[in-house]
């Protein structure tokens, strides 16, 4: 064999095999140095796309979200059909996509939660397949090891050069479009067959640092508007005034502190919503009573948690998405507030992933059951109406996994004989707090032990259950059609639940 | 079909396939936590390495290392037989390997370079098979398209974590181990199927910034020493006192600075050697002058690049190695001094990577022919005695290959009709300077009509052969072997010259 060289050599070695011979030798500058495309017809028809294939979108724009339904929209004018969506997460502002599903575009979701219309309309089942629903730990998991293969995934981005170095802020240009951490979508564009990112602010090259660089990327599309920046993060975060919410945080505040996770190098993950913010506050002032820091905190970040971090309370930060301004803000200027993947975030593979390394999870409830079985995704009417989020990465993970919500929401009691949907299995629950008082789960003696010997008065799941019926009376149960609209994963891909039509 | 939840569900749905049932929700917290074992053997053990699989290091401690003989050491005492060894780089202090070549546990060798005693030998025609040199962009394509295939990765890092988040730095820790960017491992922990991690430095959870994630990472090995800090990096670096290497890093900077690719935004790779920190010195002076900046600065980083990124010279760094201390010392401060893997800095693949966006690079050569085609890697005497390094990748990429050499080194001129080993070829290189004079490769005529017309004076290589051969006369022809004792894959894993045993 000989190449253009004339350089002679075997066609075949023995113990490394077949050889090919070196044919040209290319400046590749010229013909690589830029992805972006004039249009989004134009990077779908690159991408090879075909019906019947897998879309992924992420959810980091969260209600602010432009992309999933211009995607959508275009598809359905180029007239694909039967695709698959697979999001990290749908919302509100994805209602359009109702009009997609009843004219053939979409024929599967893969979501890790559905609000508003949408929700609505599959609660009442609108599509022939159930929509299957994935904690992000089990997503990103399901993507990594190839079960949920991606052919095309669109991603939205703050910031992307010309190569395709994709980041939900830049460090030194225009902040009005940031969202913070794009973890959810990393994992997209590592394993996606092809990615096209959808942008509104091509910055020079190289775009630093880049959650989603440029060897994961295919395409580049310039668009007029990504999202609503209102709806993208919110504003400054503000603490709860409502006596109920400010009850639950001081009590499971109280918990963390007596639990024996409370030392030295802890680690912790609150989340969102009037009761976390505000348990993040009363944790702060038993840290500095105690002179006791954390070594990180863990999850969708907030400014609350900024502020411990930036207090010097919090060592480090890992972020998988950011919550409000003050989040996005700390992880353009923090070295130690850093950005980690889904798959980094709550992966459930065996190599495991950061919620494994949590003391401390804090989460909140729709309906939680006798067997500490929690509901995070459909209401007391058996609508779908909330999402799975790292509920059972977190839940699984955390050494100790606090549960809040209130005994009763109106009439509706919240402690139910078995809840209506089963997200969170309850042998990953250890504790129960409401406003009425704290149920411990009876599989961790140790930890009603501790709680005892510190002096909190707990209550069994059942003696806070009778207190709610007492008042509101025994809810009735919900009346289901046949038809599964929802198949519920857990982390592991196994079906825990079931939703079926209303 | 029903889980232990007691929900039933069907064992198929069309459009999804078949379901699986949730058997079990556990806590992973206790089981995950710790990935340190308390041996090599052990950590080998648990890998599932088997004899003739593919094991991989890399060079990030240069020729400080002490990983390589002490896996290979281990292996060898475990008895193991016929592995392959794809290393980023091997160097002089991997000499010890020839006595595991010798005794069957290394079968066949992938790397960048060889130096020292091991290259003599393997010259001689120690091994079998034919060890396959790649470039750095060339291996990390290799092994993210799957060609080269890495069963157990065993990677040394100067920091990790209990779950294996490993850097070759840490933000706030002991920094006396350093050796800065892991960019080269970081393909390796992506795709190798197994991940072992030594170090000497078990940091807090979580160790961020994490180059190499936990999610990458299968088992953490405790060693005592990982390498020599002396040669892991080496001190402050100097600039050449050398006239001849001041002659050319002069004549390198004026042709930069008139070929058109001098102006505001530009982007460059020089690299290490006493030319290459002379010319960033004199560039220095010329964008001080001419008020000119650079958007970023690409490769294995210096302490010289470092200087013109604090002064606001170089907006961005991205770094795929550091070469000093000061280096190191700026990619731990630096936000803008960015981390890059061995794929997003030279990766072949389609998607691109960093190499294609750089204006300029400055490369060296121990050899150049008439059509411009490089030798990095024998020596004049056909001994391999270097490493192919990012040279293809970079030249290939640029918008500008200049090549540095002397024209002669004792008595031997450096230009030959024919290279003894074609590294990179001429097709992609378009600039030779040398102490005589410069020759532009004449598929440059754009490039020749500018530094005409800037007043640069030009010769033809064939004229700057003449000046050295009247000086030295010509060099004989090496006498080799018939055995084949290398062969050098292009970027594209094409074979674009073999070495032959002396």
């Amino acid at each position: 064999m000989e190449n253009i060289l004339g350089v002679e050599f075997p066609q075949y070695i023995r113990g490394i095999g077949d050889l090919k011979a070196f044919a040209k030798g290319l400046k590749t500058s010229a013909e690589k140095d830029c992805k972006v495309v004039e249009s989004l017809e134009k990077a779908i028809a690159l991408s090879g796309l075909k019906d019947g294939m897998t879309i992924s979108f992420h959810h980091h724009f969260r209600n602010g979200d432009y992309i999933v339904n211009m995607v959508l929209d275009t598809l359905a004018k180029m007239g694909f059909k039967d695709l698959v969506v697979a999001a990290s997460s749908l919302t509100d502002c994805h209602a359009p996509m109702i009009e997609h599903i009843k004219n053939g575009l979409v024929k599967r979701i893969e979501t890790s939660g559905l609000r508003g219309e949408l929700a609505n309309e599959i609660s009442s089942g609108l599509m022939d397949t159930p929509v299957i629903f994935r904690s992000h730990g089990g997503r990103a998991y399901a993507i990594a090891s190839g079960e949920l293969k991606i052919d095309v995934a669109f991603l939205g981005a703050s910031t992307c050069d010309r190569a395709g170095n994709a980041n939900g802020f830049n460090r030194d240009g225009d902040s009005s479009y940031d969202c913070g951490s794009l973890g959810y979508a990393m994992v997209d564009a590592q394993y996606a067959d092809k990615t096209i990112i959808l942008t509104n602010n091509i910055v020079p090259y190289p775009n630093t640092p880049c959650p989603i660089p440029e060897i994961d990327v295919d395409c580049i599309v310039k668009v007029d508007e990504i999202g609503d920046p209102k709806g993208i993060v919110s504003g400054a975060t503000r603490f709860s005034t409502n006596p109920r919410e400010l009850r639950i945080a001081q009590i499971v505040a109280d918990v963390m502190e007596n639990s024996g996770y409370f030392e030295d190098g802890f680690s912790f993950q609150t989340g969102t919503g009037g009761a976390s913010l505000t348990v993040t506050r009363f944790l702060r002032d038993k840290m500095i009573k105690k002179n006791i820091k954390a070594d990180f905190a863990l999850g969708g970040i907030t400014g609350a948690i900024v502020k411990l971090h930036e207090e010097g309370l919090v060592k480090k930060l890992l972020d998988v998405q950011d919550f409000d301004l003050e989040a996005a803000r700390s992880v353009k200027e923090n070295p130690f507030h850093c950005v980690v993947s889904g798959h980094h975030y709550a992966g459930s593979g065996s190599e495991g992933s950061a919620v494994n390394h949590l003391d401390m999870v804090v989460l909140s409830a729709l309906e939680i059951d006798k067997n500490f079985n929690v509901n995070v995704l459909t209401g007391s009417d058996g609508v779908i109406r909330g999402a799975i989020g790292g509920h059972p990465d977190t839940a699984s993970g955390a050494k100790m996994t606090i549960v809040t919500a209130p005994l009763m929401r109106g009439r509706i009691p919240t402690i139910l004989d078995r809840v209506n949907t089963i997200v969170t299995p309850g042998s990953t629950v250890d504790v129960l707090v409401t406003e009425y008082g704290i149920a411990v789960n009876p599989i961790r003696q140790d930890l009603i032990e501790k709680l005892l010997g510190a002096g909190i008065k707990l209550n069994t799941i059942e003696e806070l259950q009778n207190i709610a019926e007492k008042i509101v009376g025994k809810p009735k149960s919900i009346k289901y059609g046949d038809k599964i609209v929802g198949l519920v994963y857990y982390r592991d891909s196994t079906v825990i639940d079931v939703i079926k039509q209303i």
